[in-house]
């Protein structure tokens, strides 16, 4: 216990799971530790639900760093704890309640969050919940597999509750980065200039009176398995690499590259580990979150530095993890998400950006959230934090879902996340569109003939040469078509128009009878 | 001639303008100085427009810092010289020859354009054409009223034509502050800390080589004129004091509130204008264009300084800025639109962004350029610089246009430059909606009832409602109904239901004729 709590004024503050979540009363703001499932609480939120489920009502607003494992938004959710719930989440249960309308959801950039908080918009934070490594003889808390929105968490709560975990190992102390910024006017720039720049502190300062309760456990994090590298994935990552080795060519681009930032998920680690096989050397990484390829390009020699806030291996990933904690840590930084999608780093560093969509339109703007418009796939999360200040803003997607029944490709996207203001580059497993420069109709054509599936080339010009065929030529569109392919998916299960015609005749024989 | 070209090895280069348009070729790439129809070359342009309507086939790309005179853009495109236009325009010629198809045009972030010329993502910058107040004895190039890409044209240009212009006062030099950023990797923070902060020098560093021609004019800049505070604009004033006034009472804005931001035109200018007569004091403003209400403001003593790129007043306010030139000069600084725009110090001064929207959606989506999806009006401007940066954003819009027969609070947007995740307040005539913290339905409740108007709420509200039937209730949408309102005004000249229904009434009498 002296390793984990150095503090012996603070012995007295350790308690159960069940004590500490007795701490909670409704209505209450809980900011959390957490980030793309790692890092987060797990005891605590356990047994909150286990209260609720036993007749407590503790109705709560949650502000996490991103996505957190089940133990928080799955059990949290599903008990009715979880009322009001920001900015970004991936879990099931959570999803399901968002979508269904029981649980109100705000879908925010991260960069914003903190910020928001330090602001006073979300009201005062009552209880900050955080895992963490180590509490250290000035109070100071010790993050473990993320920093995400902890710091400001534990500066603006007024009761901070802390879960050591103990699964976590102790060589994580030493990788964090805590630098905190002041609020408007008082702002100074942020002193960081290269990704593997240190300019804080190895802990997050907390007035140890604030802590009132410490809670041990050691449930492991609930990571997220990575999808094994597919053939589209791999086409997407030539297709990048490509383009990227063009583009040093043309001088455009320095021999290293700029720092990269990667997504999360199956294809965007894909994309990074298309990098290990590739000519490129002495890469660095500015990102979120540092998943399984990185460990990869690290093992390799490839790359120098990692810069995320939060660790997000595979389960297998996990396990290497914490074999060679130690190694990876000496290539690792993980900072504050308000630093690590800092606009202002992100600008002056001239990341590039590398994100995933869930469909881009013929014009370029990228919907990254919501199916078929309405329904919430996870959030928006730091795509645009970064794909905004990036040097190169590069968005992928595989052209079809659904078995093909879906394209990618649309001729209007059902829900914008990222304007054609933001989009330089568009890639699919067909090919890679190169927009900078470009005005509307131009993009559209270079979008349709080097992205879109084959199948939909057709349909997608049809659309662009009947829309041109209108007064206004700037950007066409079809409003009354322009949301049609999403709505013959509703109708039919396809986006296909063969599928619609004949459903189209079987309607028509029906409505004749 | 020596107090405006301090160099005499410059002398020989001065020449007429139509022998300065002689150097242009077919096919270039040519930057020019300009910003929000200030500052922009007049003499060569016109010059220009003149040998291509007597024959001769020079067409070019066309970049400049924002919206230029009818002398570049206007007599530019109606021409043919012009055959591509970045980033923004105002001008009826180009807008015409845009809505039709002729001259491709990319709206684009204002942040995002110099950085763009540095990287090489325009290609090579043939010429640089810049109106200037002076040559100083380094060669550095004074700029007058505005200074907008000039820093970036000049440094990357190949061969640079200065237009002197006589008319602008000599009391403008030293009002300018130059500061350039390197490119990525060697950037390093951008040492400006407050609106008032001078970083750089008062003239653009150039090389003399490069001078290919001098050219002096007289022609004034062709402002556009503001139109008179009307009874919506001072509501949305209104609105909008009341709320800043509620924001500190809460503590969340200082007393003096934090850099005001506002956008270009007479609503912008009405916002501030309304600052006049409320108790704020010791304002301070870090934007794009300083108008007419800001001289207001700078006289009353409410504003101490006002940042900006451009100096863009009325006619009338012309006229009263060159007859005190020196007393707004000691108040105003321009800077590189680069800095100005930049999102770094945006976010660092925590800026109050104030800017106009064209429509927008019950999720609080924003269209800032195009009308009905297809036909561009003018460019989204900084206006996403400042929002997505800014410690408030907040979007102002007349809740109808077309007397009535256009709602600007529409059920989705038919175009979106800035989206749910960027807007924290909408405000119209009606009201204001603050959008922090809300989930999309809370959102689409508080933009029905505070902003839009009352003739079109019910038909809003009923949208919502019928989409919330739906089984995705997180932002629901009907898409087969989402545009059908700007398909019913592009069909019938309104949005209201009861004209829509008088026409089809008509319509299929007409159809059982």
């Amino acid at each position: 216990m002296k390793e984990r709590i150095r503090r012996e004024d603070l012995f007295d503050k350790v308690m159960t799971a069940n004590e500490a979540a007795s701490l909670f009363k409704d209505g209450m703001t809980v900011a959390t530790s957490g980030f793309t499932p790692s890092g987060y609480p797990k005891a605590v939120p356990l047994a909150l639900a286990e209260r609720a489920l036993s007749g407590d009502k503790v109705e709560l607003t949650i502000l996490c760093g991103a996505s957190v494992g089940d133990e928080l938004d799955g059990a949290l959710s599903r008990s009715g704890v979880m009322k009001r719930r920001y900015p970004y989440q991936t879990n099931d249960s959570l999803r399901n309640s968002i979508n269904s309308g029981q649980l109100a959801y705000q879908d925010m950039h991260l960069s914003h969050v903190t910020q928001y908080i330090d602001y006073g918009y979300f009201g005062k934070i009552n209880i900050a919940l955080v895992e963490a490594l180590a509490i250290t003889e000035e109070g100071g808390i010790v993050p473990t597999t993320s920093v995400g929105l902890m710091p400001q968490a534990i500066q603006n709560a007024d009761m901070v509750i802390v879960e050591i975990n103990t699964s976590q190992p102790m060589e994580l102390e030493g990788i964090h980065d805590i630098y905190m910024t002041e609020k408007p006017p008082c702002r100074k720039p942020i002193p960081l200039t290269s990704p593997n720049d240190r300019i804080g502190k190895t802990y997050i300062p907390c007035n140890p009176e604030k802590i009132a309760a410490i809670v041990f456990t050691d449930i492991t994090d609930k990571v997220r398995p990575l999808g094994p590298i597919d053939e589209p994935s791999k086409l997407i990552s030539k297709h990048i690499i490509d383009f990227l080795k063009y583009e040093v060519k043309m001088g455009r681009l320095p021999k290293n590259l700029l720092p990269l930032q990667s997504g999360v998920g199956s294809v965007a680690n894909a994309v990074l580990g298309g990098l290990l096989h590739s000519d490129f050397e002495d890469l660095t990484c500015y990102t979120e979150v540092i998943q399984d390829s990185m460990f990869d390009l690290i093992d390799a020699g490839k790359v120098k530095v990692a810069s995320g806030t939060a660790l997000t291996p595979s389960e297998e990933g996990l396990k290497r993890l914490h074999d060679k904690m130690a190694h990876y840590a000496k290539y690792c930084i993980l900072r504050p998400m308000e630093i690590s999608n800092h606009p202002e780093i992100a600008r002056r560093l001239g990341v590039i950006a590398m994100n995933t969509a869930i469909e881009v339109d013929i014009y370029g703007h990228v919907n990254s959230t919501n199916i078929m418009g309405s329904r919430m796939m996870n959030g928006i999360g730091g795509s645009g934090d970064f794909t905004r200040n990036a040097y190169l803003s590069i968005f992928t997607t595989v052209s079809t879902a659904k078995n093909g029944d879906i394209s990618s490709i649309v001729p209007m996207a059902s829900h914008i996340d990222h304007t054609e203001h933001d989009v330089a580059v568009v890639v699919t497993e067909q090919g890679l569109a190169d927009l900078r420069g470009t005005a509307p109709r131009e993009r559209a054509r270079k979008i349709i003939e080097n992205c879109a599936h084959p199948q939909y080339k057709p349909m997608l010009l049809d659309y662009l040469k009947e829309a041109e065929k209108g007064k206004f030529k700037y950007q066409p569109h079809l409003l009354k078509e322009a949301l049609s392919w999403h709505v013959r998916f509703l109708e039919t299960g396809t986006m296909r128009i063969e599928k619609n015609l004949d459903e189209a005749i079987k309607e028509t024989a029906v409505n004749k009878e």
